[in-house]
């Protein structure tokens, strides 16, 4: 889920940029989240982890042959809460309520849809997260994992959201929808369970991570590795590294971001009582912006969790030829983390794909922010 | 200048994108390092430093009525060391030697270049670099300044290049000429100093930082902070926060390339033998190219400097309405630094100025590794 704190900060980022109403559109849609339990699970690279946990959550009735479930996966720094309140005094909903609930693209009233965490979620320590990774205690120890936790790949989420899949009875997924590192998983699930997915909409991703993406990726776990605190990883019984964590955050709200956001809400300085050219630590609007929204989301989130994520999204190597579900491919054109021309050059490798783009001044995020534009286009996919 | 050990790491980086030859084209010049003093220069704050230093470096001769110079101002990883070499055994020339020398572009047998370090330089502790910044040592209590160093800013650059400029007797430059936040003290020199200034050349920059670049040059400091040898600025009798330094150093040389440069020359593992999906401290290439680059370079680097410089660059805001000389504008059109949008505006709003683009795989970069590819028109803008 998104907890109060996160939801709040990932609100002072979002707001800034958006017209009234277009991430916090108000519905009655209550989801409850539950928990899908595996005694183990063994890893693509062969490692066994015992005790799965991964959260979830349903909207929608499956019907009686169980035929259509639409499965959400979700972005980097997101949780299986895509759509609907955990009650209805919830500040916001689920991102991407615009176009999941009752009478909505991803209509409810017609579909199951359900969304889950991901292993090594960045969200640990949410409320509502569950998930399974280095923050996770070790049956075997009693302690937690820290960086003995085994490598996990996309393959490896999609993987064990295959289990939950099969838990409930569901043979074949209608379609696998996801954003950014949703697009990821949504690109693995129909390269590598073709029998398993009618249909995959993929926003603002790739199949796998180019090379730049991959530097970037590192710089992105970077401050982590350089906090004291975080003791290779080793910081479950003491103070733990939100300093890196927080400098890690920051890099990837403004890398998700655009100078068209920036430079229509971030102008000047922190303080108009601290001229930034007086002193130092006097900060631009844009610093404090980022300092306060990478402080709150650090507050439920874990690093060594950030730096297994950035590991899984640098692994991720779906390969789009093997691809043979109908694809909506969609993209922003000014995104700087996922580029046109990959997201372009893949859908030409996926037979039949559509494609179209989703605009406006927040780069990558316009996939999660402004994804309403898509919704008659993904309305009419789903339909087909 | 580049050191040895810089220049080195500096080809790490370049080598890999580029052609050969386009970087290193061999010249004949040498040019010597040569220190301009000044008793005490008052910042634009308003606060006075005294015995302040800079090098500089020349080719060509002054004529006789002095009205033959160009200055050529050098971009923030950058020094004087511009064209030529220190010795017919250095491995490279300076950075724009495509460019500046006998028989090129910015002809040394008819013009009078010079290049200066700037304040803050970043290479403080480079053999051949003289800079004053908080690694210099405060003559009123014989220690370095550290974080007690004043806030300087892109016209502080400018207003010591001028006092330099005047004590030669250059009463007008024809031109001054620079990359980035060369650019950016192009543009200031133009706006502020009116009738010192012919011409300018502004490559791959703007005359100010956008928010989103503000927000990015703070990530460009960010681990620094976070390293605990940075100590607030006081290491200067200790071990220096290298860590964190080169972690800076990282970011800066992967934001100043292209996912074209990447893609083209840094796919796979950085070891055949260790696969990255294997454990979590196996790298992809990519992050053994910017590591490999970033601790070489750090070692001639100081920290603070770094930090002083984010500020300057974050500063910068040249009036580009008070800019009268005639300006060549030349940027890259991937640049992702220095946007092409930002550029083409800048270039609007000074009546009359030319612009021309920069192409190849290494974004902004190409406005320094593609250089020659301006050399014709260059050459004419000064002809006119």
């Amino acid at each position: 889920m998104m907890s109060r704190s996160h939801a709040a900060a990932a609100t002072v980022v979002f707001a800034l940029a958006l017209p009234l109403g277009a991430a916090a559109q108000t519905g009655d849609l209550i989801v409850e989240k539950k928990t899908f339990e595996m005694p183990s699970y063994t890893t693509a690279g062969g490692v066994t982890i015992k005790n799965v946990k991964i959260g979830w959550e349903a909207a929608g009735t499956l019907n009686a042959d169980k035929s259509n479930a639409i499965l959400v996966t979700h972005f980097f720094s997101g949780t299986s809460h895509a759509f609907g309140k955990y009650a209805t005094s919830d500040a916001v909903p689920g991102y991407w309520d615009a176009i999941i609930g009752p009478g909505k693209a991803i209509d409810t009233n017609k579909y199951y849809a359900i969304s889950s965490d991901t292993l090594v979620n960045l969200n640990a320590k949410a409320p509502n997260v569950v998930t399974t990774g280095p923050a996770s205690i070790n049956p075997d120890t009693g302690k937690p994992y820290g960086m003995r936790f085994p490598v996990v790949s996309i393959k490896d989420f999609v993987n064990v959201q295959r289990a939950l899949i099969e838990s409930l009875g569901i043979k074949k997924l209608d379609a696998v929808v996801g954003a950014s590192m949703g697009a990821l998983q949504a690109y693995e699930w129909a390269a590598s369970h073709p029998d398993m997915v009618g249909r995959i909409v993929a926003v603002i991703g790739t199949p796998g991570a180019d090379p730049y993406l991959i530097g970037w990726l590192d710089i992105w776990a970077e401050p982590i590795r350089l906090d004291p605190k975080w003791n290779n990883g080793d910081y479950y019984d003491k103070e733990p590294p939100l300093a890196g964590l927080a400098a890690a955050l920051k890099i990837i709200t403004l890398h998700a971001n655009h100078w068209e956001w920036a430079a229509k809400t971030q102008a000047g300085a922190a303080d108009a009582g601290k001229d930034p050219g007086q002193a130092l630590d006097n900060k631009f609007k844009i610093q404090a912006t980022l300092d306060t929204a990478a402080a709150a989301r650090a507050k439920t989130a874990d690093a060594n969790h950030l730096l297994y994520l950035v590991k899984a999204n640098q692994l991720a190597s779906a390969d789009p030829s093997k691809i043979k579900a109908p694809a909506l491919v969609l993209y922003s054109p000014t995104d700087v983390v996922f580029y046109a021309p990959f997201v372009e050059e893949v859908a030409k490798r996926i037979a039949g794909a559509e494609t179209g783009t989703i605009t406006g001044p927040n780069g990558h995020l316009n996939g999660v922010l402004a994804i309403a534009q898509a919704a008659d286009k993904i309305s009419a996919f789903l339909a087909r």
